[in-house]
């Protein structure tokens, strides 16, 4: 649509957010041994959750999912999954790992979100609503996937919160006049810190 | 794609059904108070219902989401999720209130849904199920969000039936030469009767 | 996007899918008699079935769904809906029936799919990620639909393991010079093989 977007997202950014989704998702549902989920269904929640905020994202931007447009997102995601399932062996207590990936993974895809929204003159209220969407999108297909409680709505709203905050920081500081990849590393670190503190 | 519409959705028409759509979605989920949906879930699940049906639609009609694009939609979607959930004190029945709202809901998104994608040129028959999953399409957000088992086919398939028959009753009308504006009224009317009358 | 593709899907293939989907859906849900899924509850899972993995499909592609877009995909997916409800009261024993069709229905869909990226110049790991989602997607919207645990991660990840080798065998003959109606031939014979041998 757009032909002079004034910034676009790095590629080294989305594709650091998708390894780190996958090694989450796959290490989260690893941990559900009494579920009988196996070594593949791990790896297909990590890549369910490392590409799922990102399609639904480009989905609401009326955008072609760049996830399947490019090469390189399906393969980090993948080999990202694989890695994230063997380390379950290494680590003795999952909980001290999975928290804080998922806390940088929400802040990553939402200022990804948020900004590509911005780029694509989206308003700005959509704009924090996509960021947000984006954040969480992957977590939910996560809990989906597991046949979960949608974890959105109930571990109090705080996931939707931290997704929102993040993303409204980020379109404010852009309003006054900071730079996008400025204001998109402060919305990373508000979301990421509330997520952390809200547990 | 057609730069010619024979017509286009009035935006009022379009934010009159989210407005209906947020406050009925968060009075809805305000009543679960054994579940412990907060009040900024409250307000998510109007918000949710109030856009989702929207969303989907667009999406089947392969356009950009209108919702994100412009942006008036979500910022009344959430001050009337607002209202909603403040609603929720002055009411002591809310059934009363909650299913003629859900009727009309469903009434609006669907004729604006078949309308919108008579004006595609998408042909008869999907444009009627395009409308029934416009109408339908936010209650079934609403019940993924709560956990609930998805209203579509267990209420009866009577949601659904008074979906489609608005849409297919505005299809046979433009088909004869009535005008869209009126085939949606008597649309919107033969949905919300059916499904008010089926309780 | 691309204006001169290298094939087009034929629509005889794509119709022939929608046909086996849903008389596979219908059969289905049909077959939860506790459930109390009326007649039209079954048509509707049957449609479901029929074109939720080609509009998925359509969407991961950027591409508007073609089921809506055309004319004779609703259509045949209602016919045959009603047609696999009827049928349940021909058949003592539904197992062995909707097995062989849901292997075929998973086979065809994920040939199409997969053949579909390739023709869109998708890149080889995605097309086989689009293939495997588009023979899945189908039957993960009719467990949803009937509030089932998605059968993806639960049945052993053989569904999803016969989808992804049917789609990677059609890339891998296109790359090494195959025509595309003949790997996709192999890949549907691939997938419908290995998912009637997993059981």
């Amino acid at each position: 649509m757009t032909q002079s977007l004034p910034f676009t997202i790095p590629l080294a950014a989305e594709l650091a957010a998708v390894a780190l989704g996958a090694v989450q998702g796959a290490l989260f549902a690893g941990a559900f041994t009494e579920r009988r989920i196996d070594a593949l269904g791990a790896v297909l929640v990590g890549v369910g959750l490392a590409l799922g905020g990102s399609v639904l994202r480009d989905l609401l931007l009326g955008e072609a999912p760049v996830v399947i447009r490019g090469q390189w997102y399906v393969l980090v995601a993948v080999v990202a999954a694989f890695l994230g399932m063997s380390l379950q062996r290494l680590f003795a207590r999952l909980d001290r790992i999975i928290l804080p990936l998922d806390a940088l993974t929400i802040g990553l895809f939402g200022a990804i979100g948020t900004s590509k929204a911005l780029s694509l003159e989206v308003p700005a209220v959509p704009a924090v609503v996509v960021g947000a969407i984006a954040a969480v999108g992957g977590s939910m297909l996560r809990d989906l996937m597991l046949n979960l409680p949608v974890a959105l709505l109930h571990v109090g709203s705080l996931y939707a919160v931290a997704a929102a905050a993040g993303a409204a920081f980020l379109v404010s500081l852009v309003a006054v006049g900071v730079t996008v990849p400025d204001a998109a590393i402060a919305g990373v670190a508000l979301t990421t810190a509330t997520r952390l503190l809200a547990v």
